[in-house]
């Protein structure tokens, strides 16, 4: 079977900031080898995910960021792949058939052809709606709840701050903290998302960083007491000013950086002199290392958002063609949670 | 009991680069109280402990340097703590008497009284030197011994960078890294001390930073498989290059960041995104955090000194009056291994 395939690609590497003329829609024709065990499955999308480290992948070889080398590269023309449900129109793979729902790893385009070995799962949607899938029971949610609990290690009562706390990890740990019984705080770039932090997501309190001359002071002011744990989304400036407000044996769960991710030059420089001292750790994770936890974290997640003790943020653009400027829109802050693209009626 | 005692103090704040003349010998009548249950001991210091950390408590607290806080400051015009081993003269406490060698924290002076609560224990040097128990079997030990098999979680076959690597704890851990089964590459200043490095203490390579252009390619270099372990003693650049060279879930032990201690302004900024894609941890620690662990260290050191499977530096000034050159030679790397001032003869 042949599928006419509309998808974005990258034109060449992107460096600084992106920008939507560095995108470009392709189309080409997809064609399923079926019936000789390829185990192949054509799957129509419906919902991706949009995702700041993407951005990383999309940087030249030649780039100073050495661990890059570390992500699998985006090559310039050809599909990208990201998180993202779908639906099966045609499989050479046991166990999937046609209208099958699935999530798994599929493209920013219409169709795509998953191939033997590559993530798909047959998803039972459970109640909820089919973009919760793509990143609060995705791999965002699997970041924020295996980041919260493995590497910051929290105790009941410490106190944590947790920054883009609006985007697709922050919003769920501000709420897993919440429920484990800490003081959370987290900090935004608008006064809704502020208000939204506190009013709709149970935050202890929330500010916008766009209105702090002075981050640290800032931080000195809502945590009077030092900050325990800092989960970390954005690097930068914000980082620097979190160590010099953590408190003894602090810890740093280094989720993503994205103010760095632009190339921007601001490089975070936390005060060593801290982190000997207070004996802070820092420490960088993966979604991925937490695959073992994905049992646990689904059953939880699940629990809690439909007893609503959590709530799951997306914010869903429509049509490919607008993929590119959702993506770029994350480096603004345009999102508020989840940003998802969705590609077909369900 | 009253004695006549010469001590060094710093005139002033000190926040850049050392000079000489920002000490000064004082002299003071030490009066000891005894019979009246203080508790206090007084102790004619033999041998006291240089460290480049103490500069961190000489500085203003307008200093934005935050984590000054949590060390004590030392006081314009007092006497300055340290570590050393000494010979009780009279004693006001049960079990020490008159005559008795004793380690634990004296003064940069010729008398110490030493106060109810304060460190101090009797020394048995057990044949080895007495400068020995100043460092290698103090807290540049301890740091070494608790922040390499604690901190840093070695496994055998890892590969381990060493910076300040003949310095008081460096060469301690490049040696306890050799026992353990690990490759083991340090760097230092001097074409001298690299060759003590790799023919008196074992290392597998040894470089001089100074005579690389490019840390960040010299590392590349000395690793081409990558670092797992790095033991910073300097931050600065040297963190940066080792954070970019780093393997997946290596480790990085803080133990001191020495380039930074003069405020020159270089501060580490290292790449966060390695710090995420690579897993990598950097950690603080003080020889403090270790404590439980010192009848483990003192007994495994001991013996590794006894049967020749590790060798002590030891960098001996001699003279009250050298201590300040002595203490400002650490941030110019006069010193090699542990850098001690003997005050009176045994």
């Amino acid at each position: 079977m042949e599928v006419m395939n509309r998808f974005i690609a990258i034109k060449a590497s992107i460096d600084g900031f992106p920008q939507e003329s560095e995108f470009e829609i392709k189309t080409e024709t997809l064609s399923l080898s079926i019936g000789v065990g390829t185990n192949q499955v054509l799957v129509k999308n419906l919902y991706v995910s949009i995702d700041p480290y993407q951005l990383n992948r999309m940087k030249s070889q030649s780039s100073s960021q050495s661990a890059i080398n570390f992500a699998s590269a985006i090559i310039p023309g050809e599909a990208i792949d990201t998180y993202g449900v779908g639906r099966v129109v045609e499989s050479d793979k046991p166990d999937f058939e046609k209208g099958d729902l699935v999530v798994g790893l599929l493209t920013w385009g219409e169709y795509t052809i998953v191939k033997e070995g590559a993530l798909l799962n047959k998803l039972d949607p459970m109640g909820l709606p089919l973009p919760h899938h793509v990143g609060t029971l995705g791999f965002s949610g699997l970041s924020a709840y295996g980041g919260f609990f493995e590497v910051c290690k929290p105790r009941k009562g410490e106190t944590v701050f947790v920054s883009a706390a609006s985007g697709s990890v922050g919003c769920l740990v501000g709420q897993y903290a919440k429920l484990f019984g800490c003081y959370v705080v987290g900090c935004a770039g608008t006064r809704k998302k502020v208000d939204l932090l506190k009013q709709e997501l149970g935050f202890d309190d929330a500010f916008n960083y766009k209105e702090e001359t002075d981050l640290k002071l800032a931080l000195k002011r809502y945590f009077p007491d030092g900050i325990d744990i800092y989960f970390d989304n954005v690097g930068g400036e914000m980082l620097e000013a979190a160590v010099e407000n953590m408190n003894t044996y602090g810890r740093v769960a280094v989720c993503g950086i994205i103010s760095e991710y632009t190339n921007n030059g601001k490089r975070a420089a936390p005060n060593m002199l801290d982190v000997v001292y207070k004996r802070i750790t820092i420490q960088g994770f993966l979604a991925n290392d937490f695959m073992k936890l994905y049992p646990d974290f689904l059953s939880t997640m699940m629990e809690n958002l439909r007893t609503g003790k959590m709530k799951a943020l997306t914010d869903i653009s429509y049509g490919l063609e607008n993929v590119p400027s959702a993506f770029i829109g994350l480096f603004r802050g345009d999102n508020i949670g989840k940003k998802i693209v969705q590609i077909a009626d369900e």
